[in-house]
């Protein structure tokens, strides 16, 4: 990701100005500290490399870029509260630091800075960029929505997945770039190829992690392998094992996602063989395949020199041989 | 109330629309109820009002107006699951009748579904209302931070306690009158005298709360009396009491503030009797008159003819006459 140095230097540079004089400190300062804690600052990225596809200098695309990457940040902090999660990239999460009440009204606060910087966005798009953010934004909450009510369901299908998935993470992927594409000049045709773009990039993006969770290489994945199978979490894996799975392999699976006491590393293995010998794994990877492609299929269709979107390519080869 | 019938008609028609066919319902139900358990709708009609005032038919500020009174909504819903209360408005709170997560969340969706009423908002005084939203939006959010950090300190002055309501609840009185009044054309002068006369409003109409929660008549201030000074909440009064207090006096007062075993009754008996020997009632009933005549000042400085202002008049009147 070196090559895009230049960008993240701004973004950073940006993110960094926020409310620091601001006061009271007590509800400024959690939202500094859960910006701080970095991450890849993808959406952003994406905004600003859009922007620039259209022959548009990306600085025009900065306000909307830095407002998007604070809502992201705000529905991780939210996120952490509502899943309890004490760690957030290595670092104690907002609730942990403070406490939940902390969390929740800075949370608040972030969502409002995070529109402010988007309402910044200039003439004549302004009301195109604030519709189609609100609109994502709405949809991110609808896909946390279905995420915790997926928790206790046990008959969420694959459709019923990917449209979660699609909500929670790849709307925001394609709204970023649908935007900086509207602020670079995008006509309505290739602003939307862009939004496919992203949308499909996202799905693919999250299908890999579902995979990396469980075949990834420990040392480059960041997180410990088997978390999601520890949790039953419904993963495009687990949700096909258990459509795939019959006699003694339906019965296996049954007891591991019913048993509450086991070896945490036999649970990984049993449930890791389980998915190889069905093949979700390997159905899993053919749809992180397919999703891929159509992103990349999307991005060739946008009507500007292929030469043009070179970055972009790039960056979707980047971020999907992340770990693997 | 009854003259503003047909203001509340159009509000209570608008919000009966929201979101009414979105999905997922486990986002938008609470919503809906929370949005259904009435209130004064006090926000929304100031705005109708204030547009009317200048020449222009009060359903220009109709979207701004919802916007409003849905971000009000949402800090009720986040607060209450922050102050741990159950009961708003006589109805369990959403966080009772589902769960916190959930009161996170469809708090979230609220305030981004405010936004986007305050975004509808016709040009070309989008830009200015969508500012004067965010920037209040912001300073309730620190009120809240501040009202949160009274609880746990001993020393807060008399004017941290006024900035501090004034952040919490004067500025959005205020935010709808210079928002109505943008709409309908107001000059920049007379944009301002309308938002300090929100200001005062919302500074008069807190302090009387504060004084009716222990000098109201029971049968028409619609909460128990004494809540405040069982809790030891830091009021105007409170203040004033523990400033004003010696001797034997600051004594009791500081006995009551520190035990933990006491009947109700005489806890509140007794802290009643001690404001009204040093004067912390009458201090606090200045205070509201000093408020209100100010914000009545600048309503008659508005450069309108003034028979036109009487719905405001009349609105003040009545909001300040509630109870007692």
């Amino acid at each position: 990701m070196e090559k895009y140095q230049k960008y993240f230097n701004t973004i950073e540079s940006e993110l960094s100005k926020i409310e620091y004089a601001a006061s009271p400190d007590g509800l400024y300062a959690p939202v500094r500290y859960e910006l701080s804690l970095g991450g890849k600052r993808v959406r952003p990225l994406l905004a600003l490399l859009a922007c620039e596809l259209f022959g548009r200098d990306c600085r025009h695309a900065l306000n909307a870029a830095v407002g998007l990457e604070i809502f992201h940040n705000f529905t991780l902090l939210h996120d952490d509260v509502m899943d309890k999660a004490d760690v957030r990239r290595g670092k104690p999460t907002v609730h942990k630091v403070w406490d939940e009440n902390r969390a929740i009204l800075s949370g608040d606060a972030m969502e409002i800075i995070a529109f402010r910087y988007i309402a910044r966005t200039e003439a004549p798009h302004t009301g195109a960029v604030i519709d189609w953010f609100l609109k994502t934004a709405l949809e991110i909450c609808e896909g946390q929505q279905l995420d915790m009510e997926f928790e206790s369901r046990g008959d969420v299908t694959e459709e019923e997945y990917i449209e979660m998935i699609r909500l929670k993470t790849a709307v925001l992927l394609g709204g970023a770039l649908k935007i900086g594409a509207i602020i670079g000049g995008a006509n309505e045709t290739d602003a939307d190829l862009m939004y496919r773009f992203g949308e499909s990039l996202g799905l693919a993006f999250q299908l890999q992690d579902d995979w990396l969770d469980v075949y990834g290489d420990p040392a480059r994945f960041g997180k410990k392998i088997g978390g999601d199978i520890l949790n039953n979490k419904k993963t495009y894996m687990l949700i096909n094992a258990q459509r795939r799975a019959d006699g003694a392999d339906a019965e296996e699976l049954s007891r591991w996602l019913t048993a509450t006491q086991y070896d945490p590393a036999e649970k990984i293995a049993a449930v890791t063989a389980l998915y190889n010998r069905v093949g979700a794994g390997e159905l899993c990877l053919q749809q992180v395949d397919a999703y891929s492609r159509r992103a990349i299929e999307a991005l060739r269709r946008v009507g500007v020199d292929d030469a043009a979107k070179q970055p972009l390519y790039d960056l979707s080869t980047a971020l999907m041989k992340r770990d693997h």
